[in-house]
């Protein structure tokens, strides 16, 4: 979709009024691709701010027809040092790109030093997080391929559920290939992450990695996962318990739920990120449990499945419409067992938009 | 193996003396894996030239119990800041930490505008490469890593191929999920990197992503797929031709497969990298074929699927013992279909040791 991609560029030349840059050197690979479309692992874009017919992108021989494909509308340029190239580029029109922003928050110290140097008579300026400001707010694309991955994601936990997949006597990483399949059987580009399938006493590690440990009666299993579509990530924890929960479980199960359900209800255009984190971890911190909530409410989820805006009780700034973020209260007692619940909403004015469907009541298989 | 990284930190140290730091602050995550085994996703480590004694690591509150298990033989902070937590403790103790380095080639520009006022007192200086300079000599371990990860992907296409899961009528993506699947049932942790399968024209496209598009009788297809062990990577192409292959087919092939048996032949200590390129180019350039060879020859492959050396024409070095590159020219008729055939190959002196074993005859299916 040229169109999505030269709106895009459009917004993003409308910061740059602000920032008095003639361009940017885009190096970032995803914020290529949310500006150009370009999904292959070398590029460079520069920016121009008098618009497309100014503006090249690079990247190198591998990529020659994927990304005339890709990037039809803009022009193109074939080399391997892709950033070089363009800063080559812009020196034999100085005058033009006088003063280029770079990406400072992704360019390394050590390329930074050889940035300086190729871009001659050109005053290149630290411009952090031009793209990644655009990016905080989803336009409608955007947001249909999450719903998409969180749809896959969906469909998969339901299917294995109900092939009876989790289940004492198989094995954690034996559930997370099962799940991992079934995401990818229902359209899922990939996978979002690594899944963790945390049983038993691994299910207090709030990011275990799935091991040979065999689920039994009694147990928790906390499954967090997500698929992918054209990019885009979801994210979703669930629990389950093998056999009827135990008192402890419940109790423990319906804290974090009352906790997720303050979170989300805080979830909204104007809501400081350290009050929304806050909304959920006065609950836990009411039933005395706040040491063992040991990790902030949530995170942004994009092109990354962690980005801005961070959750948290040190996190800055408020929430806008069209945001996408998670809500993942968690409890966890050490050796025993831990519960997280996490959903990825898109902040909507009134009522946030649930993207992750599936059921939050504790599932008993 | 505690005393695996207990070695790998002492090698790093010898490394300090000519550097003539203090300290070195290791923020890149595999680097510090490399060094203590964690492979949490956030982390940092403050080695200090002093010894372990004084060398302290920190990761955030999800990993307290993970890094306790992985790391039990260091100093062990809590706190989500981790780089800047390293720093306030350096600050706190500036003469011993006087000159301190930081790893420049991965540390941001605005990473650096924080950590310099973070670090008070203290020399803080560009130390780029440190750790990496070490890890392109793979030890026993790593190369065990290597080659159980080669092992998998080559029984992985071997069972693939068995079952005739290379077959018209499929989907590349098709192929591609039971090429994985294959690989995680022979014990592989994770997925190398995104598997290119391509068929028929798509094959001419070096770095093709599998789309639904069918293979067909008379199809090349091009699989490039590796196995993870350990956190090492595996990396290998092959190709399959459906069908009685053409004679351009059995041409490009044969030609391929010399070149990349001239360059596995040139793989030896003390080669210059470019040398190792220029004698697996001559071949297909000596065919006329040289412009249809668009990418480099290999690269190295470790804790990163792409990592140093880098075997191309603009290479700079020699390879040494110990050192594991990939060795991959490809000959890519747009429009047509493509060739590359790829090893993994660990530098001895002598003959190289090749760890995929997967036949380099052209399969027919």
């Amino acid at each position: 979709m040229p169109e999505t991609h030269v709106r895009r560029r459009a917004s993003l030349r409308s910061v740059f009024q602000a920032t008095e840059l003639d361009a940017l050197l885009v190096t970032d690979l995803l914020n290529i691709r949310y500006l150009t479309g370009f999904t292959g692992s070398n590029a460079a874009l520069l920016l121009h701010e008098g618009g497309d017919a100014h503006t090249v992108f690079c990247t190198d021989g591998r990529y020659t027809e994927q990304s005339a494909a890709e990037v039809p509308d803009l022009e193109r340029v074939v080399d391997r040092a892709s950033a070089l190239a363009l800063a080559a580029r812009a020196s034999s029109h100085s005058t033009r790109y006088a003063r280029s922003g770079f990406e400072s928050q992704h360019v390394s110290v050590e390329q930074h030093e050889t940035l300086k140097h190729a871009f001659v008579d050109i005053e290149l300026r630290r411009a952090p997080g031009l793209v990644e400001g655009l990016r905080l707010i989803k336009d409608d694309t955007e947001v249909q391929a999450l719903r998409d991955a969180c749809a896959a994601a969906d469909r998969a936990l339901a299917g294995l559920i109900e092939a009876g997949g989790i289940r004492a006597g198989r094995t954690e990483r034996e559930v997370a290939r099962d799940l991992e399949n079934r995401m990818l059987e229902q359209g899922s580009d990939g996978l979002s992450f690594d899944s963790i399938v945390a049983a038993g006493a691994h299910s207090a590690i709030p990011h275990h990695q799935p091991t040979d440990a065999v689920l039994a009666v009694g147990d928790f299993v906390k499954l967090d996962f997500g698929a992918t579509a054209r990019g885009y990530h979801s994210d979703m924890t669930r629990m389950v318990v093998i056999g009827e929960p135990a008192a402890w479980q419940r109790e423990v199960y319906e804290l974090v739920r009352r906790s997720q359900a303050a979170g989300s209800e805080a979830v909204r255009p104007g809501a400081d990120v350290a009050e929304v984190d806050r909304a959920a971890r006065d609950v836990i911190t009411g039933a005395g449990r706040g040491s063992e909530f040991s990790h902030s409410l949530g995170h942004g989820v994009g092109l990354e499945v962690h980005e801005a805006p961070s959750l948290a009780t040190t996190g800055v700034g408020t929430l806008s419409a069209g945001m996408a973020v998670t809500v993942e209260p968690g409890v966890y007692l050490a050796g025993r067992g831990g519960v997280r619940i996490e959903d990825t909403l898109v902040v909507r004015d009134g009522t946030p938009e649930l993207l992750t469907l599936s059921t939050k009541d504790l599932v008993v298989v």
